[in-house]
């Protein structure tokens, strides 16, 4: 008996085998299928099955055993996909094809019924809607948690003395509760962002069929208020085409990424040998297959490379959807891929940063060097009248001589000082070294300890 | 005579001769300059001066003699630069070198205060943040009058019938406002990520100093105030490092790129005489250099490619910011070619996108083709009590036999319908044709012109 | 009994025990572990173990005894895992240690001595170069297949005469053939890019041990050879940092699928029905799960979209690589992610185009409109004695009276064209018609019958 | 007298007024502007022009009257435009249609017949080629010229001996000039990618006319031969819609770029006050407007973001490219900011790097932190018949001990050693210290001086 030709067979599995003949072979069936991404999307796209199907019931455009059944058929379905136990044939294309097909074979024509006044333009739309809020919820919890981290840190060890850098040359002296909250307020913005972003994520696109609606007489507010959002799109076309709220998802997890990786690199030299700032806990750390010494801040070196995985999905995603014409084309099938690794990365990282954050150990800087108090003489010196751009000149010349004699600022003799500037007093010798410098910052927001109690204060006030 | 080492070259012009010794060659002075790009700041420079200086005053920093001598000379330096007549010598590195070193010469001892509790760190991030205010309202502004312009043609020309796409291949039809109006949903869209962004450019970070603010007694909330922030920056670390209004800047200009590339590309296609659907003004349009037929649109071709310039820049951005220790690094220095180059293309192209929406024509299709009445009639016999699958699938027999015969669907006998379906009676041709189809739309957000007026309300009361 | 801390759980598995003390927790290990790509790798590192561990032996480092044990463990491994029958824990990381913890316990202290001389450093090089080097071979045979299909279609059909566009717009009629060989063309320059690649991809880095070689008496050349390596790494650092060969295989995808989205933007084009030029086969299309009339190209939607996949995956690894310190980093660990995606996107769509090629249907095109000979009859008068400059002005006044009559040139009368340039003469109908215009083509790569048949004797010689 | 609207200013400057009848308006004329770019390439679109001539008058397309006005023309424009004194009038549009305009003013009819048997579509294309194959060349030869600036210093410096860093810790000692030359090797990548990618731009597009040649007997060959070409295009639609030549310079540029990234990140790194390894010459150093003791390594840090601004480029030109339906687009004409950018980039850096490297100075470093001995003496402990995993494993103990005992290795008394293994003698001091384990490697391409010698050799070969 003859083989059938690969594209003849499995016929009839697909919603729309009236129009075409022929089937596709497996290579093609494995392009068209998104299954092996949107199953995840299974719980969101039961969700607005049982919604959808109430709201036909309630326009009459379901009998109440039709919605029985389907009710019956998708709690049961979810229970099977929880549990590993509902075939995914990769011919059906999809999980929304995967579920109706199912449905139809559990409880007949009922199952034939559900996709009224549906198309899966609206429908891909919806779910995807649906993952993204509980994405954007989920990955604020994380950076909240995140940044209460950094919080405690910068409460334990705040009054710690700690360079800061610019140009990896120390700059000034602070606080280290100070340099903590630096990332604290980093990720405050993502945060927001976050939250602007749910704004427009929060839209239910259900009833937006293909691209023009329907002629039957569905109620989008119903289906809309069922699934608890507060508006829904007021444009088709607009509704089955938009993908901004992946593309403002991927950018929120792009911007937090890059964060996360300035905080990594951070760490990373900090805990150099050479820096020897802090020690990360041994279990965030890897040692090396062949050198029996290293203990490498691994964790810190992915979080920082994860950064370029996000960026890649957002330049996809965008680039995806560029130069698209309206409205549904089968490109935004990947939108998915990079929508979902962005996200997945962001909610990877956030489970391990705390724990990087609680565990640290912060070991006592020496602050000798690298004139951190060059800038704070300067300031000295207008305090005595000497105009800044002069006194900077000044300090510059006297930090000069000071390296060439190796010599910290306040090792240097009042006459050294006084042959730069005759302004010079001994009472500058208060204005020197690292402590003094950080007792003496001023304005709201510099680097000392009254300016870190007023950041934790509200720290406290917004985040409990 | 010898001549001098390069290196030795043009001493003592940089704010920081005290400490080095050697100066820098060409090939090294250009690639130091940021001049050529920053140049474009000095409004927002001088601005952010005037500001600082009073609070400087009013601190008791300056003599009311410096403040006004220092307002002279920025008020006099302001025309100077408006009329041209301000050397820009590359070896003063950047805008702010400039502006300073010129007030020193022109008023002396005062100029030299300026700096005083400032860094170009916390100054460059105060400019920029001007800037980019100014370039979210400016891009705001554009885009209201490319709204406006869809809204104007959709109220004028709304009522055509006209063929929606999916994969590009017809799908519903639509009366054209309704296509046309989903631009401008994707546009408002853009407008509220701008305001969004605007909410966190909005922050003054002067102040924040090099680093780590300052030990002079200056007040953060009087310069925040003179300059109309509501609010400045919490931490100064945070302050001098962040980039993320710019990067949130090339992200919306980025997805508003991207939406402009989706229109020009429908209406490239649409104006092609393939599809003929609507003429561009010869204005907007070029022809060959070689083939003298051509009428091409050329405009809307660029304005689909400057989404590729805008991902670039955002992709450039975030790449840049990528794994930066804390806090000032010079690679910050080439932010602003990223984030001047988005928001430029973006002002250029919303000048002319409104001129193309408002003289095209609109050249009536032919609705015959297509079939886009199909899915009309499977719900007509959903309305006859066939579960939507079935009917899916009897219409998709009966367009491949209308096909076959090369006839549209309500050219088809009663008979030939019935022999798919004992359902459908000869009310069915009621429902056949795009005009019937249009006029059946029910939901919110679909196709009709019922839906059209409702959205056409919406845009009056938001955009007047 | 209390449970341990997560912590201090599944100790002693790690090659490194020694070194530290605490263990991660599940999300650190998630985040550690690249076993979920890198297992995909486990031929490449049996294979180069096989390599390593005969040059030992041959080397003396060891006994003949270790290597017979070594051999028998590797081989039964490669069965246990290409059954499906290993395990692999995910605290073992990655695929490396899976491996060589797995002989350890099969073959004892023999499989202790396999990592002799060696690190994961260079291992995974290795690895990832056995990887691409075969990579680049698959993609060359799918690039070949598919410009064999291009050629069949250009031989079989390649009379046809055809529009070409430029700017979506008619210019100049061709032979079919011409058209489709531009494709050819460009994958072309893909199998070449990949040739060249594959030069810089084929040097062993094995030896460089963790980044500086090691203190024991190795053998770089025989592994090479053993391994097929034409070259050996000159520079130990270099070898362990260098991920350029995956960036470069990466670029040449991208170029590929850039190429692929080009031809896939022309055919859904081509393929609607306004152009209706040619008609996919139904394999290569699906349908809509509400419209029943449609026939999409969604094959070529999709083979369009992942060039936004491949080249986000450039941008990716090349922004992981950006500023990485030498040597090797944990930021590498998602080199693998980037470059097996792009890869596997290109042989996943190499596998599926050269079917739509060959199952295409060319339909007969109208060549009446658009004006298609109107250069050809600026390059009439040309040759009359006109500038070309001239003429091009002369003709397009000629298309826009002939336009406003809605009349091809050739159906002008000859009144008509001599009142737009006495030169025109009554030959001038042998030069009009996209006929006519497709004979006259002169120079070798124009779109004429002679010049295809030269291309298609060069693809012969070339391809076969 | 009534203005005229601004769409009908400005008539018949354009090359193809005979069709189109309106004109731009002002922001239209600047979006379709090329002239701010490509002006750039003027040169050789003259040198374009130039062979074009000769070739049309040898195949009697141009009399020699004609060629000799044309001749004279553009030398006479060559000398005009090098002298800055050609106004290129924006509404011309781009650098083509100034220099024919011009042409035609100077010399009449001979100049209208220039454009006989070319499009600007075959001239852009054939311009670029010239510019890219320059700009090959020129990064070639700065890549070089960087390259013997390593080689130099891994000469006269090379025997110090230099840790390794693998995670930013240190991993092997080796000696400098081998730290050196792993730039070398990237740079030898990058020389041989650019070779390769001259190969593909080293292509003749002249006579692919708009997109399918001419009706004229123009003679490819001979244009090819006076350009400099080896080859022509062999299918004119391909000729002028190929855009991989400058896709393929932004990716070697890219690439070179990350490679002088990960360069300026170590030697950032190794120049902080913490490392100490080396002082950058103060030439490339800047201090800071505020704090005047910095000196910050800012040439590197623009280096390094300035992969930022080649991955973006790159980026953005494949974006541009993308789906880009065949044959020529405007949005092509962004492909020159793309370039142009990368190229210019790479150039200026190269320019400046060389400078860097000859005038570092190397500073002594201190070897004895870290256990850069820690896996010679797991090889030791190899050499006395311990597998290698086991040995890892104990000196992992070892190092455990001493770095709680604050020691190095060498400084263990044989007695600890011995606790930890019976197979340690008191030879195992002739293996530990940094010095012993760079004397100690074996296999070529490891970090010692034989290898160094090696190396060194090698690059003396190829580079001279």
């Amino acid at each position: 008996m003859p083989h059938k030709h690969p594209m003849e067979a499995r016929k009839h599995v697909k919603s729309w085998h009236g129009r075409l003949t022929a089937q596709a072979d497996s290579a093609t069936e494995a392009l068209l299928a998104s299954l092996d991404v949107d199953a995840a999307l299974w719980r969101y796209d039961i969700a607005g099955s049982l919604a959808h199907a109430q709201m036909l019931r309630e326009e009459g455009l379901l009998t109440a055993a039709d919605l029985a059944k389907i009710r019956r058929g998708l709690r049961a379905m979810e229970k099977s996909i929880a549990a590993g136990r509902l075939a995914m044939p990769v011919e059906l294309e999809d999980i929304h094809m995967v579920i109706e097909a199912e449905l139809v074979r559990r409880v007949g024509d009922a199952g034939r019924k559900l996709h009224t006044g549906r198309s899966r333009n609206d429908q891909i739309a919806l779910d995807l809607r649906l993952w993204a809020r509980d994405a954007a919820d989920d990955l604020t919890a994380g950076i909240v948690t995140l940044q209460k981290a950094f919080i405690a840190l910068a409460k334990a060890r705040g009054d710690v003395i700690f360079p800061t850098y610019t140009h990896l040359q120390r700059a000034w002296p602070v606080v280290l509760g100070h340099a903590l909250l630096a990332y604290v307020e980093m990720l405050q913005r993502d945060a927001e962002r976050l939250a602007d972003a749910r704004k427009r994520i929060n839209v239910c696109p259900l009833g937006a069929g293909a691209v023009a609606g329907t002629t039957l007489p569905i109620d989008r507010a119903r289906t809309a208020e069922l699934l608890g959002f507060p508006q829904f799109s007021r444009n088709s076309i607009d509704a089955v085409s938009d993908r901004d709220f992946l593309a403002e998802l991927c950018f929120a997890c792009s911007m937090l990424a890059v964060h996360l990786s300035r905080w990594a690199e951070d760490w990373i030299i900090y805990s150099s040998g050479e820096f020897g700032l802090l020690e990360l806990h041994d279990a965030f750390c890897t040692s090396s297959s062949m050198m029996p010494q290293k203990k490498n801040a691994d964790t810190l070196e992915l979080i920082r490379g994860k950064s370029a995985g996000c960026i890649a999905q957002l330049t996809g995603l965008l680039t995806l959807i560029k130069a698209l014409p309206l409205a549904y084309n089968r490109d935004l099938q990947d939108d998915k891929r990079f929508a979902f690794e962005a996200v997945g990365m962001m909610k990877q990282v956030l489970a391990v940063a705390p724990g990087i954050v609680r565990t640290v150990t912060i070991k006592p800087p020496d602050l000798a060097d690298g004139y951190l108090d060059a800038t704070a003489l300067a300031e000295y010196l207008v305090g005595k009248g000497v105009p800044f751009r002069t006194a900077h000149g000044i300090v510059g010349k006297i930090v000069a001589q000071a390296e060439r004699q190796d010599l910290a600022l306040a090792d240097l003799p009042i006459e050294t000082l006084q042959k730069h500037s005759k302004k010079i007093g001994t009472d500058v010798y208060r204005h020197l070294g690292a402590k003094n410098v950080v007792k003496r910052y001023r304005p709201d927001g510099a680097g000392g300890a009254k300016q870190l109690a007023l950041q934790l204060r509200h720290w406290k006030r917004l985040l409990g």
